[in-house]
Formats: structure tokens, C-alpha cells, sequence
């Protein structure tokens, strides 16, 4: 086999793996991280709700989306930066991480300011010039999987960020297209164990996206946990049919409760660790 | 929703779903099931060293080919009938059910003479006069799902089976076609909760041709699990090297025993059972 | 570029191409072939007044099925034999040839007694036994490409057929499974051009069946002319809306009429030919 | 059928179909449009050189790029704004307009200052913060078709440009991702007529990318205009060996004129004109 086009991503520039660590958090490493949150965030007292419910899960990672790249011109676009700190506020205060979608350039400085974690979505795994521009932030970075990327190119987007300096990388298989109808994507759970053999950077999954509907998430998670993932993003709402995006796919607080659960038993059945109830939370 | 197509396969015809009883097997039930065995049948001593490999490991069921659908004229086609008896003996030797594939009408009698368990392949999961005729045998039906089949199809094929009279029909994920060029197919774990949802039907997965490469099926095998699957039917060989048909993707002897005790806690892990070493054999 | 797997189909194995001549048609020639009919034959009357269309609009070839290979076991499964000797009497009056799906083995003598070319479906594709029985036919074979086969797939499966001594085969896009849901497949007009040059086998185009819908039949089957097609497959109906199977994509017959005058102009543009009124007919 | 989420971008908004006509060219009209150049502007005596010979050829916009979206981030990546000036100048010379990608907020000042259309490529497709600041740019905009979007998602991007106040829109399919390893990408023909249909924006197809080599772009351009295309763009070099990107795909010098009579001829069959030599080209 030839050698990769990619060099700093490749498994052969760190062989033993990457881990990524913020505070407590380690990603990356033996225990399996959730990260959970809700599609967007839509005020400050439902920020806060759920930030407890993913503490109280053993998530450690807040998600929450303040800008939100919509399919459709006339839908909910995000509450920007009054969004911003409310999800800071609410990790703070729970002892979590903060991850929040940046779009474009001209949001970076002001998404690094409150987040831990800058994510990049999968409609822009190839904007390039903001790939470039998050390599020179001092923030990792939790890069989507376009829709339809290969793994090559997948690694070639987190070339553009680390060829810029930026070596905290964290990838996320999210579902890609195909023929198949019975979920909006289809899961690529293979994508794990091949990203674990090509790269050392940690691979997550979200497994809310693509699954559409909250009842089929439970399995998915820990399907990827199963193959080997690094850890899951999820999605997660106390009244998703009040939720201004994506509801359906939100995991309702008991679905949450189960999660944790079955993924620290699953996380232990391949040789992993995850715990529920961590070590009373301190200030990082 | 409207009513699916499909009447006997759906989760309504039979809500507390199927189990398929065969001697001491029990498919679709609380414990999950091991298939096991070459791609092709290549000689008598082979599928006897290989059904003892599979039994110490707990599986249940001997899986080999003496009828093979080739992509090419020119490929092995089989060891046809001979290889039948070699698989029986092997089986039964070993406290074994046994599966094979049957391609054709012609071939059906032929075939459930020999095998407890009757493969329709994914190549001919539309081939509608040898589901009608499979329908109409005495014997269990594994029906693979088609490389682009939706889940209607699917199911709509099973209903093909059913509609004839034989409602011992299992179902079988193998992978669909994507444009994801880093493994041979795309196991669509989705499909297994998806599947039980629907269909009252047992669930099986089959890891390895999607992979192709015997490395990544353990993670596969174990997500399929962790999904919600009552089974899997794995390839696996003494010495791959020699194989006739598929030898990079047949596990390794210590490859299906590690896969044999990591399916043992998943299964737990998801409350399920897997037992590696059965009570001693009695024949059934 | 290494030798392909399949040898009979090659181009190589033909390099000046094939022309298969039946009576006064030539498939394969500078001139395009138009065949066309009812997807199912309901009756005697209806099939006769399709091929007085057919013949008018410069089609030489009638189609129609006998035996249909439904999703759904409760679909209406076609008229059988009756069927066939109607499609024969109505193609004699006219002056046409006669082209139907066989299914099975079992059908194949009788298939092959009433029609002058044996379709064997996309679903069938990789039917080995199937395709090695139309191999010792002696009739030629209009081979359709599965719905996700490669081309090296749909070229091994000719030569399948070849290998038994059947050299008269014939190829036919249908169009594949992809993500896109504006068409029910996704016509893949570059199998052309890329089947023109690794075979010498002619190549059709089927434009009815991907589009689903009769208003975007003509666009596509002009593009296929143009692309480099050697004739399309279509289907037309004088009442669409009575039609038992597949009524939405049926042409009318001012559209196929429509059909008959543009192609006309397109093979010209693209140095064919197309003869709306062929010389007189008289018996072949 | 209900309303789609587009309302800007759909056929019910403008029935008749949008003209956008930029100084003697008209793109949507009667007469279809060839869009020429390199892929990347190499240099000021090269890019002159193809100018003269796409205007030759009937062409009537210049392509060429001067800051390139490469999947790696050690390929060249275009010669910024000198490559823009030359292809202005080249352009001025030869009687074109010029067309060439844009890909980021920041230098979309820049591009306009030298283009006469905007393009957004594939991967930018939704790009929502670009897509919205190329709707306040008072330059019609060339928005190609995401690797696997649907048309409601292609026509929701038009619908963000076109909200924010630009309704010159061109749209352009290039072909997406499917399973097909014939072709890079399978150019979705069947995308013309059903965007026909839904919106009144013009729409063009570069057969260039998808087929990736020379030799099958021929065919899938007279394919494109067949089915209903209102133009053209492709890739042509005078000496493609020594191109510094997509050297395989680009046409010769001989084969654009070919290309160029064959488009004049397939236009014809559809109704359509294309003139290869222009009336004496003034300024504008």
C-alpha cells in the first residue's frame, strides 16, 4: 500500500493514538466520553435543565448549537451569541465542556471565547478557508464527516486544520447518504474500526442525526461504542416536542438515564470505561 | 401510517415476535446465535476441523457453501452434493445444525436433505420463484437481504416465502452498496432496530463480506450485537491463506475465540445471553 | 490497465462491435432501435392495438410481459402462456419482433417458443443458473444491468450467457439505486459511453422505469440516443390510467410519436440513423 | 402535492423561466450556452491561448479558477488575484464573459470586481454565510450541485441567495456520489428535466468532473443538452499533459470543436440553437 496523501492525520505520525485532554476530560484515552446536549440552544433556563441531566448521566461535554446551519433559508438560524453564553453559563455551572457549531470565519473568535470545543459540521467538512482558520485557533476541534466523504478525504479535511498548527482533532461519523430510506442516513459504523487503523485521532459518532427518531438512538450508540468508537455526541431535550430543531431525534431525560446505563456495560464488555456517576464535580 | 404492504412478516402478525426452535437452538430468542464456518466447502477433513472450532466456541450453527454464486463463470463454483455430505457429517459429528446456501429451484430438494437451515442470498433475494418454492419446503429459511434492497423489499421478499406456507423465515443484514469505498459494503447496522420493529422475524448479521478484511469483523460483529441482533453468521477458516473462495475475510481460529468471549459480555451488556461453553453435547 | 475478468465480452474479443440481426432488424448497426409495449400484456385486443402504434412510430421491436416479477407476492404475476401467444400473433400482424422477461428455468422453453429475444431482469442479473440456461438457448438475450451492479458485474453476468455459447446478448441500463429521490433510480447515461468501450456487446437504454413518470421519459431517452445508446426500451399504453402495472410511466401515444420524431433528429445529430416509416413490411 | 419549501426558486414564482442575460448572452433562452476554460489559470499566455479558442468554438463565457478548493492541502491552490486579472483580460480580448469560483466571504469583493458570474461550488453548496453574501452581490451567480444533494436542498441553496435580493441564479448539475466506480461521479441527467420543472432558474451541466476523463465528456455533454439543458461548462486545455490540476478531463483543442458542432446539431433535434460562429464579436 502506498502511502497516505494525508501525513499528520495518518496513524503512522503517532502510533500509539492521540488523547485529548481538557481538565478532567480525556479524550481519546480508556474511558468513552458523552457528550450530549440539546440540537439548539433556546434559552437559558432550558440550557440549564439539561446541562443537569448530562451531568447527572455522566456526560461531561455540553453540546448545543447558538448558530445553526438550516437546510431552509426561513427556518430557526440559532439565538448567536446571547446562545453562546448561556451554553457557557450552563457548563460552568455543571462542571461540563462546552462544544458549539462555528460556520464560518467570522464567527471563530467569538465561538472560542465561550466553547471548549469549536465543532465543524458536516456541510462544511470542505470549507477549506474555515478548516484553515480553526488550525490557527488554540481550541480542538470536533470535525463532522461530510454526507457523502470518503475516509480519505475525511483525513484530508483534518490535514487542512492540523497543517495550520492545530493538532487537537477530533473526528465524528454522523451518517452518510445512500439508497437507503428507513434513516435519514445511513450510520457508517464500519467508518470506526478503518479511522481507528488509518489515524490517531479520536473518533466519536453521533448517532442522533442520523437516526431521525429517538426510539432507534439507544442501539446506535452503543453499536459504536461496541466497534470501538471514543465516544458519542447525542442529542437530548426534556420536551423535544416543544424543541425549535429537531426534536423527534431527542433522547427524552429517561432515554438519557438508559444510555449511560447500557453504555457503561458495553463500554466495559470491549475492554472500555464509562462512568455514570463520576467524582463529585470540582472546578476544573 | 398506512398498513405496510407485507402482512405475515409484520411486527403486527405476531407482536411478541418469533422464535425458531431447532433441537436445542432457539433463534430469535433471549440468547443470541453463533454461525460459524468456511465460505466454501473445500474438502471433508476441512469442515470437520472447522465445525470442532466452532463448537468450542459455542456456535451453534455450521455454516458452508457447496453451491456458490460466482460474480465470475470462471470462479470455484462448489463442491456441490459431496460437499452437502461433508457438511451434514461435519455437523453432526459436532452437535451442529447446519446452513448452507441454495441457489436454484432444482436445487431445493436436494439441498433440504442435508442442511437444517436453507440460504437464499442476497444476489437472489428477488428471485421470486425460488422464494415461492422455499416457501413450500419443511425447512427454516436464512434470506439474506439484496446489496440494494430497502427495508419494504426486504420484507416484501420474506412475505414471498411466507405467503407459500413456511413461516420459519430468519432475516439476514450483510451490507448494502454505498459509495463508501473503505470496506466492500456498508453494514447498515441501522437496519437491526429498524427490522425488529417491524417484522416479528429473528434478525442475523453477517460481518464479513461487507469487510472483506478479517480484522475489522470483530468490531462489526460485536456492534451488530449491541444493535439488537439475535445472531451472526461469520466466516472462518484453519488457514485462510489456502482458501478457495474469500479467504481474507474468514477469521482466524483465535480470532473467532476472541470474538466468541467479547459477544459473551455485549450480549450481557444489551440483556442477552451467549453461552461459550454449552452444556455437553447430547445429540439432539 | 490489467486484462478485465470476462473475455467473450470484451471488446477486444470483438473489437469492430456487435451487430445481432434478426430478420430485416439490426441491433447494433448505425441505425437506433426503438422497441416498445405495455409493461404487462392484459389482453388480447389492448397488446394488438399497442403494436399498431408501436409499428406506425418506427418501432420494430414489441415488448410486453408475460410472467412479471413483482415486489409484492399480492401484485398481479401476468398472464403466462396466454400472454405470450397474444405478444406473438399481435408482433406477427405488425410486422415486429417479440421480446419478454423469462424468470425462471423452468419457464425457458416455453419463453423461448414465443419470442425472438429472452429479457432477463435487473433483479436477475446475477441469476447464474438462469443466465447459464439462456446461454444454451438459441435466442438472444436482452440482459438488463442490475440495480447495483458495476459494470465489471453486468459484463461478467454476459458472459455467464457467453460462456454456455450464446454470443447474441445484448445490454440494457435501467438505471441505478442511488440517494436521489426525484427519480425512482437514477439513470446512469455514462454506462454508456464507458460500456461502448470495454464491450462489443449493443447497448439499450430503458427510460421508463427510473422516471416512473411518462412527462420525463422523452428527455431521458433522448440523452441516451445522444450519449451513444443503440435503442431504447419503452413503455406505452393507449390508456395508461387502466393499466394493471406501471401505468404512470406508460407513454401515450402522442408522446411516442414524439418519442419517434425527436429521435429521429438526435440519432442524426450523433451520425445514427432512425426511420420513423420503415419500407413497407412485409413478412421477414 | 404540497407547496415546497422554496418559493423564490420555483417554477410557480416566475412560470415562464428565468432569462439571465449579461451584454449579447442569454443564458436560459432558446440559444444553449458553451461555458469553456481550464480548470485552473495557470498563466497569462495560457489562459489567452484557450480564450481565443473557446471563442472560436461559439463559446461565450470563459472558465477558468483562480482560487481552487483542493481536497488536499498540499496541492496547488490557484494564483489568487493575478490569475483573476488574467482571465478578465483574456476574456475583454476574446469577445467573453468570465465566470470563475469564489469561496469564501472575504474574497467575494475581489471576484466580482473581475467576473461576470459568481461560482459556488459543489462543497459550498451549503455554505449557508457565503450563499447569503453572494445574494447582496449585485453578479449572477453559478451554484453547482452538492455531491449528494437532493433537489430540494439544491433549490433551498438558490432560495438563500435569492432571499437576500439576487435573483440571477444559474443552476449547474456535475454529478453525484453513488456507488458507480465508472465514472467519478454519475452525472444525475435525470436532475435536468425534473429541475425543468420545478424551478425557473436556468440550468447547466459540467460533464468534465464527473467522467474525469476526455474521451466521455463528449457524449454526456450532448447527453446533457438532449435532456434539456440550457448550457454548458467544461474543461479544455491546449495541452493538458502540463496542467497543474485535472489534466485527464480537460478537452482538446480538437475536441472542443467537435463538441462544438455536435452541440449545434443535438440543439437543433431539441428544438434549441447554438451558433458556432458568432456574428463578429463587438463590444458589448
Amino acid at each position: 500500500m502506498s502511502a497516505p496523501p494525508y501525513k499528520l492525520a495518518s496513524r503512522a505520525f503517532c502510533p500509539h493514538g492521540t488523547v485529548i485532554q481538557l481538565g478532567r476530560v480525556r479524550i481519546g484515552g480508556d474511558e468513552v466520553v458523552l457528550m450530549a446536549g440539546p440540537c439548539s440552544i433556546e434559552g437559558e433556563a432550558m440550557i440549564h435543565q439539561i446541562a443537569a441531566m448530562v451531568a447527572e448521566q455522566g456526560g461531561t461535554v455540553l453540546r448545543g448549537g447558538a448558530f445553526k446551519p438550516r437546510t431552509s433559508p426561513y427556518s430557526f438560524q440559532g439565538l448567536g451569541e446571547r446562545g453562546l453564553k448561556y451554553l457557557r453559563d450552563a457548563a460552568d455551572e455543571h462542571g461540563l465542556l462546552a462544544v458549539t457549531e462555528v460556520m464560518e470565519i467570522g464567527q471563530l473568535e467569538l465561538v472560542a471565547k465561550y466553547a471548549d470545543i469549536l465543532q465543524i459540521g458536516a456541510r462544511n467538512m470542505q470549507n477549506y478557508p474555515l478548516l484553515r482558520e480553526a488550525g490557527r485557533a488554540d481550541v480542538p476541534v470536533l470535525l463532522k464527516r461530510g454526507l457523502c466523504a470518503t475516509i480519505e478525504e475525511f483525513l484530508l479535511a483534518a490535514e487542512y486544520i492540523m497543517a495550520e498548527g492545530n493538532r487537537r482533532v477530533m473526528l465524528c461519523e454522523r451518517g452518510i447518504r445512500t439508497f437507503a430510506d428507513h434513516s435519514r442516513f445511513t450510520l457508517d459504523i464500519a467508518a470506526i474500526p478503518v479511522l481507528k487503523e488509518r489515524t490517531h485521532l479520536p473518533v466519536l459518532v453521533d448517532p442522533s442525526h442520523c437516526m431521525g427518531v429517538r426510539d432507534k438512538v439507544l442501539p446506535m450508540a452503543l453499536a459504536a461504542i461496541a466497534a470501538g468508537a471514543d465516544g458519542l455526541i447525542v442529542e437530548t431535550h426534556p420536551k423535544p416536542e416543544q424543541a425549535l430543531s429537531d426534536g423527534p431525534q431527542a433522547l427524552l431525560p429517561q432515554q438519557l438515564a438508559q444510555l449511560s446505563e447500557r453504555l457503561e456495560q458495553v463500554a466495559v464488555a470491549v475492554g472500555r470505561t464509562f462512568t455514570k456517576s463520576p467524582v463529585e464535580v470540582t472546578s476544573p
